[in-house]
């Protein structure tokens, strides 16, 4: 058998995770021994390397891993400036609180167009090389009818593959007198102006940014512009955001630090995925999120890093791996899994974060013969070769 | 002024880390629109940009921070295989024990000694890379005569700056029954075969390990050699190590995760430095270890990696100081000096840790404007340029 040109045969695979399980045993759907072909944009091929047809080019792997390629299903990464300062002074014991995003939204707002699109097209360049090949990103930083406009739209040009409208992130500064007046902004206008890039609305449910209430009416709004829900929910302490997204049928509820035993039966008996962002958790000294309560539950779990300038400045999904095992409970299994199904699960897709014919062609070589190294190297397992979509990115 | 060719003139420093005290304020002496000059192996001149003198060839590093490269006082080097299953088993419930590091010996004793040359070189040369430019390697995984003479001379001869014996790592499986007669074993003739190539000598006085007396055999062999001291203590529970250490005052007493009040005291009132390995204690789920207790109380405090195979693979400083700024409860300049300064003390050593006149020109560049951002980043400030005793590394 003979594929076609522009197809590419990797063999000498230590392991292959393809996460289909009809492939192989385990969550992982694991198979030994085993090659793939990329041809175009997607998986021509997968199975025996005895049996692997010929290709247009051929790479041995010399006993590396190969595995999908990281989903990281929230980022936010339309942002200029940094936040040294603040976390230098929460490290010196000052609290977290969500209001420390302005001066983020401040220094964005300041940026002209080209220097802010330069820095997220550094951003996701510095993430393909990591691994990561499907990434979801937010608006935020912008919290103006334009600033909003101007980030989903550098983000989708940009080439992220998810872009959600996060305009409910804070009530910026100018209608600290007046929330519902800026309530009714990102529920009219600003939704009206970012709607043509966005597929997500998403709300910080949480005190200090929006309450259930405010929480529910703009999800409402976001639904009824044909956006799918998101919920950023239970990250500083108990509250309503996982049961609401769960109510509401969000696609994900994000941190998820700090869940009752009735938030984990919500999320185990609905379809709303709980996304762990470990990286977060230990950079805001926050309790490690209950992986092992959820998985324990049976809970749809997704991992990303949340990289942001304020609370977890990290790209790196190896890093979030890591932690999730060490800190959260994981196995090393459950965690890659989440880092790669559970992300498209979250973002409710089937064509990424996982390998078998059709899918899209977002594959990664790491640095080490098996999974088990991500976390037994406390995430210094970086990708040797990185696909997306059948193009070699790194 | 000019100086002679081969010089270095480091310009557009955005902050300079120089721990020294006579230089700047703060436990660093940090020195803004500072230029330095490296010429020869050792550090020339010192002082304010617009006074720098003209130099062979300069570098302007663009406002990225200039510190003093990294000293990992406590590493495990000279080891072939993984351990990568014992790992999965202790995440998915298994304790940790000193005696899995039996199956390092098994591997390392099996390995040539070029292989083993070469996993040592290549494991230096990463860690040059990533900004150590001195580093500490123990002997420990062959505890044979002729095993531990081979890896001391290997640590020699690749350079390391600092080998250290640790014939004490753990009772080999073949001494079982006789631990008496492999203590006489280390006190005799392995320290002889060793103390050429060896400047320090070690033990693991842990439960599981060596007990009080057995370390203190050790400890007063090695130190009848000539040797210095240095005690792996207090790791997995409370126990002696740190208070023998003090009481003999060797140079440092490293782990360091349980501590009592009143070895909290005798580190304080001691001359024994407290290496922390912060990363051993996330990669074995210990708790962190009482950095801030020991920073309040006034201890002198190392950060160190500990990569070894077993319960901390990683080589990353950049890693160990964000988690002493997150888990352990250091500031970020508590940890950059912990890591730098702290480790030199740990060694017993002014030419490295210290960028001043006449000090070893051991120079990093990290990818950031200022230590600031290396716990903000969760470690993922790696270093842009790197200078070990005026040769550029990386």
């Amino acid at each position: 058998m003979t594929v076609s040109p522009r197809s590419t045969l990797i063999t000498g695979i230590g392991q292959l995770v393809t996460n289909d399980p009809a492939a192989g045993p385990g969550i992982l759907g694991t198979i030994d021994h085993a090659a793939i072909v990329i041809e175009g944009g997607t998986i021509a091929w997968i199975g025996p390397e005895r049996e692997a047809p010929t290709a247009d080019e051929s790479l041995n792997v010399a006993g590396h891993a190969v595995l999908p390629g990281w989903v990281d299903s929230h980022t936010h990464l339309v942002f200029a400036g940094d936040r040294a300062a603040e976390f230098t002074a929460r490290m010196a014991g000052e609290p977290y609180q969500a209001g420390g995003m302005r001066a983020s939204v401040e220094a964005t707002r300041a940026t002209d167009d080209e220097t802010l699109a330069q820095l997220v097209t550094d951003r996701i360049a510095d993430m393909h090389a990591a691994g990561t090949t499907c990434i979801e990103t937010k608006t935020g930083y912008g919290l103006t009818v334009p600033d909003e406009a101007r980030g989903a739209r550098i983000a989708a040009q940009a080439g992220v593959d998810e872009v959600t409208f996060l305009g409910a992130h804070v009530v910026p500064i100018e209608y600290d007198d007046d929330r519902g007046a800026y309530l009714d902004l990102v529920c009219g206008p600003m939704l009206d102006a970012v709607k043509g890039e966005a597929r997500w609305i998403d709300v910080f449910c949480e005190t200090g940014a929006f309450d259930e209430a405010e929480s529910r009416r703009v999800l409402a709004a976001g639904r009824a512009a044909g956006l799918g829900l998101r919920v950023h929910g239970n990250q500083l302490g108990p509250g309503p955001g996982v049961r609401l997204a769960v109510e509401l049928g969000a696609a994900s509820v994000d941190h998820c630090t700090y869940l009752s035993d009735a938030d984990i039966d919500a999320l185990a008996s609905g379809s709303t995925v709980a996304t762990l962002l470990p990286a977060t958790d230990l950079s805001t000294r926050q309790p490690p999120a209950p992986g092992r309560r959820l998985a324990d539950a049976g809970a749809p779990i997704a991992l990303a890093t949340n990289c942001n300038p304020g609370t977890s400045y990290t790209a790196s999904m190896p890093l979030v791996i890591a932690l999730a095992v060490l800190q959260c409970g994981l196995t090393t299994a459950e965690a890659v899994h989440a880092a790669t199904a559970g992300g498209a699960r979250a973002l409710r897709r089937d064509d990424v974060g996982v390998l078998k014919v059709g899918a899209r062609a977002d594959v990664q070589v790491i640095d080490a013969p098996s999974i088990d190294h991500i976390a037994y190297r406390v995430g210094g397992v970086g990708a040797r070769a990185v696909w997306r979509a059948g193009r070699r990115v790194a």
